[in-house]
């Protein structure tokens, strides 16, 4: 795909200073930049890049126009660099990724029950009674079971997987070979071996989710497991039976979370943490990558180690467990001078 | 689905007290109960809520029934209101996921043998000369490579991939894109680069086992990779070659197990647990979450951090851990003192 | 399959002693070896099995002849046992694993170009623009997005997903499941919610790369996440966006690697290891399993801990860790001659 200056600034309600029909078609980093990509200029300290860059197209905020511009490349000028260089290349991303139509062949119950402007990938298989609203995209190999309802403009990846009976909101991103709604983890001890507990509930899955790869969340035993609003989760995380995740909570990969932990809004997790079952986790909670969360943690508190404490709290300790042999042998000196 | 209580009293050898007609389509708990909803007295701390309960049936044991029910919803009576409230779960779940016949298009070799009964989803694969036995689900997407034997009764989830040689027992659980019998990780080194160890043994897998999504359960290099009878696993758990898991050992979810590794019967493993490889861990041993195992375990030990070490032993030494500052602190005031 | 002495002596060059015609089906280990199998001889210390096997035939160095032959089983005479048998494991793989053909039905764009002797498995999609060499094998359910470029002599497994626009050079294995290319966990906090910083890059992967099942390699957000030549990573591994893994680089299970970072070459990472963002760790080092790495690291350094700091220094103090309850207790009582 090839624009325009001229076109981009049409998209972005910016102003051209340079040759308005120099042409683009891929984006760069402007001190990677190379003839025929996009860049933008963004902030201060990349002002140097703007007269050595080989960019095609500059997008530069309004404050930043140098004074002469005779030897720079084509600028597009907007109020905010950034947020305008975002804007287009979501533009860009869903042409790219723009599908639609039903492929041949897919499975669809007589029950289903289809919006508009949908694409249906080939070998995707769409279950009894499942509702798909207006410009959802699924992609080949998808699995949707019996009575799912997945709201409009989602995207599910290839291969990802909806159990029977959970619901997904609208403008939902869940990527490829995702596992929504599983089997809970319950058991039953007897002498004679592990029963199995029936997982009954659903997952719901609330507006403007994200979810990556590979990642697994759990059906409730009962009830619901939920992910609320503006969630985003990276790849390879298990969410399990009757979680809660609180709205615009972010968290990084292969973090665990065990059944029924209810966490707050704007919570930040890094990766590889893992979060004890049946606990409270506040607002606005910050947990390193790799922590042990094993006790509720209040609201704004931010979190580190194994298991997780204070964050400058186990900093400190670590300071001093790596200094734990000298510290031993001071021990010592003490205690042979008192010996004498 | 509805259900009356007559008909539930029916399915659990129960006594109606109250109306036996009521209605109930789904389930709750007592906390919660709505009208149509079916719950069950848990024990003796619950009875507050029966009376306040909108439940429409409560299951209830033979010795908690109250003196005067006249205010109270319909109760069925039975021996363990638990264990019939579970009987009733997994009839409800059998129902409600019941499928059967083959669905239209799937790739089934001329050579695999399928038994009666069975459920095949579409585009789910099944090689040359693999054996299916009664009752089993097939679900859409599901991939069996050449020579796989399933037992009866099992449920191989969407998108689950077995590859050929593997062997599954009876009424096995596998769920959605969980992978067996993937490559062992075996590399030569070579002055030039690895070069791959052929990994040409299976995995088998006895009665009983439930594994959860997305986990990987690599083939044996030589041998077999075995996860006996009634072991469950969680979700996103690795399993590599050659290792063996014991009889109704239970693994959270995340968990590793390096290598060659042998784990007991009857074991418990926390979530994000690490098992170094060719170690022999006991019966009964419990070893904690995240925590990292890196020696043989005898026998109903129990086992906690980084590196992992008797689970009481690393709790007093982290209360010190937290402490070191001040610790450090004191060691300092005794060294100026014995300056001075 | 079977096989006879003389048969496999003529794959790996070596001289039957014993009888010729002795047919193999299968392989054992040395110390276990039944009827009908092919072992070898592993070292000197295997020695003692050499008289005691029941596998008919062994494979044996030339240097580890014993004087008195006519108890033993056939054997057949090579400069290195091992590597002969790796070379026959790999022979015999590649016949066991051997597909050609397109079996029906899939899904091949109209502009995707396909090379020559190719396995394309039912149900898997190959999207518009892709390019697959000759003598690949795609098992079935495998996705391919558009614009995506296989090389030859590859494995993709049963439903791997490759997204859109990545690369994947010669003699590449990607096993059942693994996503490349998802979306990097790229958003930008506003007061109302995340929101997405599209994901416009893709990932190259170099010749002789091996992925393990249910991986996960997120596409650059601008530019490349890049796998170099002979690197081999296990299963339910995280790479995340902008990452870059040298050369002959190896990967145990279940680790994570934060965005932007870059791993040199000949680098040993143990499993559930977390390395964070924007990191640069140099050639041939060696991080410990379930290492947190939150620093740069030097060529050859070898790390341990959570956070991560020298192997040696975080055992010496990991010791001291566990003694910590009798040093308090020798501190108290320093304390208390003092206080007297």
């Amino acid at each position: 795909m090839e624009f325009s200056a001229e076109q981009i600034a049409d998209l972005v309600n910016g102003i051209v200073i340079g040759d308005p029909t120099v042409i683009v078609s891929y984006i760069s980093k402007i001190e990677d930049g190379t003839p025929g990509t996009l860049t933008f200029l963004g902030g201060e300290k990349y002002q140097n890049y703007l007269k050595d860059t080989k960019a095609s197209i500059v997008l530069i905020s309004e404050n930043f126009i140098p004074k002469d511009t005779s030897e720079l490349p084509t600028m597009i000028v907007v109020k905010d660099a950034y947020a305008s260089f975002n804007q287009l290349l979501r533009y860009y991303n869903d042409l790219r990724t723009h599908k639609t139509g039903i492929e041949d062949p897919v499975f669809i119950s007589k029950s289903a029950i289809l919006g508009q402007d949908l694409y249906v990938g080939a070998f995707s298989y769409i279950g009894n009674n499942v509702k798909i609203n207006d410009h959802t995209k699924i992609f080949p190999q998808a699995y949707i079971g019996d009575n799912v309802t997945i709201g409009e403009n989602c995207y599910i990846g290839p291969g990802a997987k909806i159990y029977n009976d959970c619901t997904i909101g609208n403008r939902c991103v869940i990527h490829a070979g995702t596992v929504v709604g599983g089997d809970g983890f319950g058991f039953e001890p007897l002498a004679e071996g592990y029963q199995k507990v029936p997982q009954l509930g659903n997952v719901i899955i609330e507006d403007d989710v994200e979810v990556g790869s590979n990642c697994t969340i759990d059906r409730a035993t009962i009830g619901s497991t939920i992910i609320r609003k503006g969630v985003k989760l990276d790849n390879l995380i298990q969410v399990a039976h009757n979680v809660e995740i609180g709205e615009h909570t972010v968290v990084a990969a292969q973090t665990g979370i065990a059944g029924s932990t209810k966490i707050g809004n704007w919570v930040m997790i890094g990766g590889q943490a893992g979060i004890a079952g049946h606990l409270k986790i506040g607002d606005r909670v910050i947990i390193q990558g790799q922590s042990g969360v094993m006790a509720d943690v209040e609201n704004h508190k931010r979190l580190f180690g194994y298991p997780a404490i204070d964050y400058l709290k186990y900093q400190k300790s670590f300071i001093y467990f790596k200094d734990l042999p000298k510290l031993v042998s001071r021990l010592k000196k003490i205690e042979e001078k008192l010996d004498k």
